[in-house]
């Protein structure tokens, strides 16, 4: 448990420095190792203090139950629901990230499911969808309709919100964030020349998602100087 | 009085830092506690001294009449009526800011309003509409025109000019102005990806505005290393 | 003259730090006080050596004749009759500025004229039209046939090329880059949501031409620390 | 030999600064002077490993045979097939960039081809394809059908994956690289303002590669401070 609290205090502060948080708001979670406060690990509910999501610790990093429970004295985001339902719907699921960013904001508000193309994009393949609801996901059942919307794939896009990652692990979750980030921006561009939506295809012999993951992971960290 | 003027310096240093004044023109001011030239607190007319709105203190903010008056010996920007016609008409404003951004200039010029559709932009709902005049508005009837056009929203734009943003605090004003540059930026990519306008809605359950000015004031300050 | 050079270099430094100069092509001049070698101040052709425009000196500043002639040992650029033959039509051009910039080309590609309507813009009035040819202008002839479709006008853009700027000083010259560039972002934002061309107007009561040029000259060298 | 394995690791490491590798994937190669494993010199497969491409050395640069094969105990990109197979059909070519970018993947995916307009674009006339194939090019076959595509153009785009850029010598290659660049930033927002695509064009008497070729690799160099 502590070892992967600390990793995702790691990845949170990397992608607030590749400026995943230019607002302060977002968390990650880690699928936890036990019952109880022990289910699901995420980051504590940040008010106004003086720090930002780029100076967490892995102290930041609470235990909650598998419900969304709180345990006396903690505080998580009132979206928590998106972590517990996502948990308890996919298995292989250890990993989850909620941020908002322009571009995810822009393809849900446009109603734009992403197909991937880029070579990055298929630890992503066949289809990043759209969610119908855009706003708070605060409650069990907001967190159930947008954990059987993202069905079983890596990413979903929340309309002018955001978007949820999911993954195996910390580091793949951040990997394909950073993947998500390059795919938007390369088709918001052809959008701009001209290029029509495709239909989803499956995934090709390009990188396999283990290489892809740890060149990323390891990328974020050296650029950002976070260990 | 004096910490009023000193928390609009601490404002305008941050969002000068932000990059709410590229070219340094625009300004803010905050309704006084009292009577004649203590009725408006204002930052002073900048010339072209070798120092910009990044460096403002407390001594930059003077006192000037309701009506837009000038005490002897103070110069306040021509377009000061922009802040005293709001102040006459709307008694929950208690700060007003003007900037100029591109995003703003071109959704002005545009005639488009902005539907906030973010979670943060609920503290901006129902609508931010558009001036019908881009030009300055620098005497009593074009504040009072610009007042009028406004309304009770929480912040307008002008064509091809910028925007207007109020609040009951200096927080909140600079916690709507960086939420309206996220809105704005999301609808823009947005109509790249052929999203129409949509209409306005009333705000639901998101965060609550007292939540989003507290966590975004702190935020701008410590971001930019401002005290 | 020596003011004059190394009032050239101030800016050409300046402009460099703010992006004007991304690319290190583009040059500036100025009227020249005398006659010969002494009609015409410009920046001397640059080489590949290991300086860019961000460290030009005085002494890059060079003087030519007034039909762009060069005297014994001295290189200026293969444009420069885009100067000389603005000095020979226009009284009131003292200085002038030809750069490259992505707003400024792509206006001229898509042959769309800019019709100036933010603030700034009124040092721009009525219209920055789009010249005919984007290629050097590397001879008297093209050197005419630019200075002619450039009129009366205080800038114009150049198909796939960039712009020239004139005023009556260095000072006026950076301001209106600035300004030109500050429109052209606006305008092309405006374009992305829909925003039609509308027609050349006169200019109107917004800051004064002098007041502009004043503070967006000591805005440009206090923001790069260059003087 | 040594010396042009200098001279790609130093194109690497400033490129890399440039943000050509914003996300660590990509190489470059030079023919080499010799047979077997002194044949092509290519940037050898980055793992995960603590460093990126802007810390690459010369040590880093290995050798492989005409036709990919590998050395015992060297390992190169999957898509070295990229470089040996242009190898084998430009007797021109003498070094060969493979890069993703935002706007080079966007062209591809657009199936946009790029007719050059700027004065830069000259050295990349008279058109810059795209291929049709935005996969992986990681075998022999793959090469080919890329070699056969880009014929005798200075690059080529690949749809939502990059660009391959060729050219007479590794400055060369960085020269046109940063022209290809600024010529789809242009056009994508000339694009952006209506612009319709134009024919192709032979090229004018703009400015000579050689002089493009070595203001670009200076400056290439001097900006980031690489030597």
């Amino acid at each position: 448990l502590p070892d992967n609290a600390e990793t995702i205090a790691v990845a949170l502060r990397a992608l607030a420095r590749e400026g995943f948080f230019a607002l302060p708001f977002g968390h990650m979670s880690a699928r936890g190792a036990g019952q109880g406060s022990e289910a699901v690990l995420i980051l504590r509910h940040l008010h106004s203090e003086s720090f930002g999501i780029e100076d967490v610790t892995a102290a930041d990093i609470i235990g909650i139950e598998a419900d969304g429970s709180l345990p006396p004295g903690r505080d998580a985001p009132g979206e928590r629901y998106i972590h517990t339902e996502i948990y308890a719907r996919r298995p292989d699921a250890n990993c989850v990230l909620h941020y908002h960013s322009t571009l995810t904001a822009a393809f849900g508000r446009a109603g734009r499911a992403l197909v991937p193309q880029t070579p990055l994009g298929e630890v992503l393949k066949p289809v990043v969808p759209v969610h119908d609801f855009g706003g708070q996901v605060n409650s069990p059942a907001r967190g159930a309709a947008l954990a059987e919307a993202l069905g079983q794939a890596a990413a979903i896009t929340l309309p002018a919100h955001g978007a949820v990652v999911v993954g195996a692990s910390v580091q793949e979750v951040a990997a394909r964030a950073l993947a998500l980030e390059d795919c938007l921006a390369v088709e918001l561009a052809a959008a701009q020349l001209g290029a029509q939506p495709v239909p989803a295809q499956p995934g090709t012999d390009a990188h396999t998602s283990a290489e892809v993951n740890d060149v990323l992971w390891h990328h974020l960290l050296r650029k950002h100087s976070v260990r």
